[in-house]
């Protein structure tokens, strides 16, 4: 039976910092947010207050007219998620990078809907430069998705699960290790009265340099250079900053090797 | 014998990225560029041809009535370039992170003027963001230093030779490091039909939070979660990649234990 969604009114499964986003993002489009669920439903009220929805703290309680349903849970809680709620005839998607789609395919219509940012509770985003990934069960559900997501953003990929594991894969490491290398040289800074403040116009200007060149050739620095003599001093300094030594020798072993052999 | 500077005029050893940005913008603050020395004539006269200077080839050919000489040159040429040049009057100072001032000792007024930022030849550089790390022989030449930095930049720091290390130190991690980590992302991504500028908006966003949250607190990810599952499918992923699979490895284990120890 083939039939055309036009996604008007949401229901949300999780109430978190995605949730949060997307419903604002949502309701600026002209959508209505019906119920927001969440376990704990003081974070469901907080959410729900503020995008006029219901607030509800078990998901069999959830309306099954819904044009959509986003659970936007934590990945391991899709699953019993998919499984507590009615069975109903709406379009159903987590927004997971790391889960399949079959996960909902209980449900007659689904598919993924993966926002690929990092989302912060109290950081306005600009929904419009997000990426968003889509997987869908039909022809039917992806077009219902993709017209709902050219609203909100330029950016649209269509992607499969190994896709969508490997961009997700490509996140940790240009999002959360690059700010564990932040943390690494603040904490450096600051044992040595030194402030981070310092570092921000280079790390502005790191970024920056990659939007215009691939990073290969934006890669400088002493071992881009082979200089094996500032190496040297700075482990020497790094005496006893076990981890920060660790990531510096193998950082400096690996771009000594990729550029000089 | 005591003397006040007025930085004026300038002599450039070496002509690179650091010389071609510097002397651009001394130009736009009323300094003129006298001469640009560098050991390949024609990369010399590439500069002075931009800033009206003469091109001279060796340091002993190097005016002697200057303000300020300025040793752009690689770390490792800046005693041999200071042995070169005439015994000059002027200040003569070295842009180097880890050069000790003392290297130019032969002079009688000298320094240290380290602007804190990766220049790039072909991208232009807003001077007013770029933080410079002075450190002077007397009193006069600081003073004098100042003066002119203060006409280029928001942000002036006096920093020793060990501090300026470790602040060159933390700059190989959040810029050279990162760079190499987006390298290996990018690396990775090609491999598997994808590209690069899905991942932009995620680094910027990236960038964006650590300008208002300390770093520690912006972590996020898989082994910030403690989701050892995740952790296992993406080492799964990275078999055949030796490098991104140790940095992924003992990354995971950082953060780990840092967060959940």
């Amino acid at each position: 039976m083939s039939r055309n969604f036009h996604l008007q009114t949401v229901v949300f499964a999780g109430s978190g910092n995605v949730a949060g986003h997307l419903a604002k993002a949502f309701r600026q489009e002209g959508l209505r947010i019906l119920q927001v669920c969440s376990s704990d439903i003081r974070h469901a009220r907080e959410l729900a207050a503020k995008v006029d929805a219901e607030a509800i703290n078990t998901c069999s309680a959830m309306y099954t007219q819904a044009d959509l349903y986003l659970l936007t849970v934590q990945d391991e809680k899709i699953a019993s998620v998919a499984e507590q709620m009615p069975q109903v005839g709406g379009v159903v998607c987590h927004t997971s990078g790391i889960t399949a789609m079959e996960t909902l395919d209980r449900f007659e219509h689904y598919g993924v809907f993966y926002p690929f940012q990092t989302f912060s509770k109290n950081r306005e985003m600009d929904i419009s430069q997000v990426p968003f990934c889509l997987e869908a069960s039909s022809e039917t559900v992806f077009d219902a998705l993709r017209e709902l997501t050219q609203k909100l953003s330029k950016f649209v990929y269509i992607l499969d699960l190994e896709q969508r594991m490997k961009l997700h894969l490509a996140a940790v490491l240009v999002n959360n290790f690059t700010n564990h290398l932040y943390a690494e040289a603040d904490e450096f800074l600051k044992e040595n009265g030194l402030g981070m403040g310092m570092l921000l116009p280079l790390i502005r200007e790191t970024v920056a340099k990659i939007e215009k060149l691939p990073a290969t050739e934006a890669q400088t620095g002493p071992a881009r250079r082979g200089d094996r003599s500032t190496i040297a001093k700075h482990l020497e300094m790094l005496e006893n900053m076990d981890d920060l030594k660790e990531i510096y020798q193998i950082f400096s072993q690996q771009i000594l090797k990729k550029y000089h052999e």
